[in-house]
């Protein structure tokens, strides 16, 4: 059902009925540490190479999620996937033994965002009653695509952000879970490109920050709420100078988020010790924590109604090689506590 | 609706109302040269470098379709669209000027498939009146993005494709237009990934036949019908090579194709006169002979029903080098004269 200029609502309601995070060590220690479900110390995963390593967690991932409510790989209609990599070359790997249809999607680190958001569209079509959505990044892979040699040991800058090793899997479902607390996919607000000139790769939360704002605005506007219609509003990895560009944007709205705006970039690592500069990125960093951090309260009932939207910043090496700008997207959710 | 294992039909009908091709002077060349909508001779496409050369011929191709309708950008709810390059670099510079939301997709030479497939199921589930899928390649793009730089002058295998520059746009909508023959979506079928150990990538063909058959066996299936329901089927970009192997694989399941197969990637080019070895491919390969040859004998009612889908092969320099498989994925969708 239509909302507005970008926003749908289910046809029917869309549960999130689980959910699985796999991430590696320096996530492990940091804040959300214990709330992983599997912290994996062996960077590699056991695979010989990092893309292999970063396949293994997906496949980890999405194996643990359906365990936990026994669902068995084949009534699983069809899987919404994706990772930072050029040709999404984790997920070309990494789900092949899933042997589900696949929809390979590409939204930066919003992915697990646009993942939930085409889900929620098709369960709630009829079109499937059982879907997969998952997102994964790994530190080492991102480095490689997008950066230097790690062995170069070159500076990063405080406004670099560091990506984060995880995988966020969560299953969607027609099927309200039988006893307990839910968490309900309400309302699905897709994001559009938002170019607003920046180009340095090692502030992405100021390319993200504005795309945030674009999406958080439209939700306002497509569903005719405001802040206080939500318990919280979490953006994917703004980390914080893009938290402060994107305050400012919504202050000069007439809209105060401080109290209300949360970032997974922020939440997943500690600044004292873990020298991670603006915060954590990659695809998934907002999957990891939805699943470790958001899902849970939710469904404890501490939180009734979120609007969750991974923010991505699009750009290759060669886009920055050609001195092209970073738009920015953001894929937003409306999670719910019934 | 679904049907099947792994099919839906969309919940309202939804019809192809435009579409519009923008190639390349090579393509222009070939045999279904007169047929597409634009041909620029100029391969940087008024652009400063590759990459946006292909990024104006996406816009191109979009402002055509829209244009050819009288439908304005505002009234197109949502923009479905890929590229073969890394980080969709491409689609992300391409549509930014569209201020549509997008859906960033990825399903490698598939990509055009998985687009109409995704749109299909939103406007069919009334999430959307009005999307625009698209998919585009560009020669030079894709060469430096997988292959070798093009001053080297390597020599290619016969088993070798060409990449397509192209970029394919369609419309989809709820409203049947108002005269005339339309097309219609009457089924889509989604690809799984399927990995039968390929590893050459000069021999895409080999490496995507088999995702074409296990596409084409899971229609058969779940719509139960067999070739005798089809007008044609039309994979994307499998050449000569893995026309072949497609058909040995359909006749040991007892199926013959050979009347009724077609492959984007035989039409596009002269064998004789255009040094193309084994075919065209690339993302745009599908999308604009979908727009110049498919399209016109659906409306034509030459044809009343095809199974158009497109082929992707799952593969980057990283995986190459780390002497990985190269795994296929086919998107189907069912075109129907109505």
């Amino acid at each position: 059902m239509q909302k507005g200029r970008a926003s749908m609502v289910p046809g029917r309601p869309v549960y999130l009925v689980s959910s699985a995070s796999v991430v590696g060590k320096k996530e492990g220690e940091g804040p959300l540490g214990e709330k992983f479900d599997v912290v994996e110390q062996d960077a590699m995963f056991g695979a010989p190479n990092w893309e292999q390593a970063e396949s293994a967690m997906q496949k980890q991932a999405a194996d643990l999620a359906l365990e936990k409510r026994d669902i068995h790989r084949k009534d699983v209609r069809y899987l919404f996937a994706g990772d930072l990599l050029g040709q999404l070359i984790a997920t070309s790997f990494g789900t092949v033994d899933l042997d589900i249809p696949l929809f390979g999607l590409y939204g930066a680190c919003s992915t697990i965002g646009e993942a939930i958001g085409l889900g929620s569209m098709c369960v709630g079509a009829g079109d499937a009653d059982c879907v997969l959505a998952l997102a994964s990044s790994h530190y080492a892979t991102a480095e490689k695509q997008f950066r230097f040699p790690l062995g170069y040991g070159s500076q990063r800058p405080q406004s670099a952000s560091w990506t984060v090793t995880g995988c966020g899997a969560v299953v969607l479902s027609s099927k309200r879970p039988s006893s307990g607390t839910a968490v309900k996919i309400a309302g699905v607000t897709t994001g559009k490109l938002v170019d607003m000139g920046i180009h340095d790769s090692m502030n992405m939360g100021a390319a993200m920050a504005p795309a945030a704002w674009n999406t958080i605005m439209t939700n306002f506007q497509d569903f005719g709420v405001d802040e206080s219609h939500y318990d919280r509003i979490i953006t994917g990895d703004l980390g914080r100078i893009g938290q402060k560009i994107l305050l400012d944007f919504m202050r000069e709205e007439g809209h105060e988020l401080s109290g209300i705006h949360m970032d997974c970039g922020i939440e997943i690592y500690d600044y004292g010790s873990q020298d991670i500069h603006a915060g954590g990125s990659g695809c998934g960093c907002s999957a990891v924590t939805l699943c470790a951090q958001i899902l849970p309260k939710l469904l404890s009932g501490e939180w009734k109604r979120v609007f969750f939207l991974p923010t991505g910043a699009l750009l290759s090496t060669v886009s920055y090689n050609e001195g092209q700008n970073i738009p920015g997207i953001a894929h937003g959710v409306i999670l719910e506590s019934v």
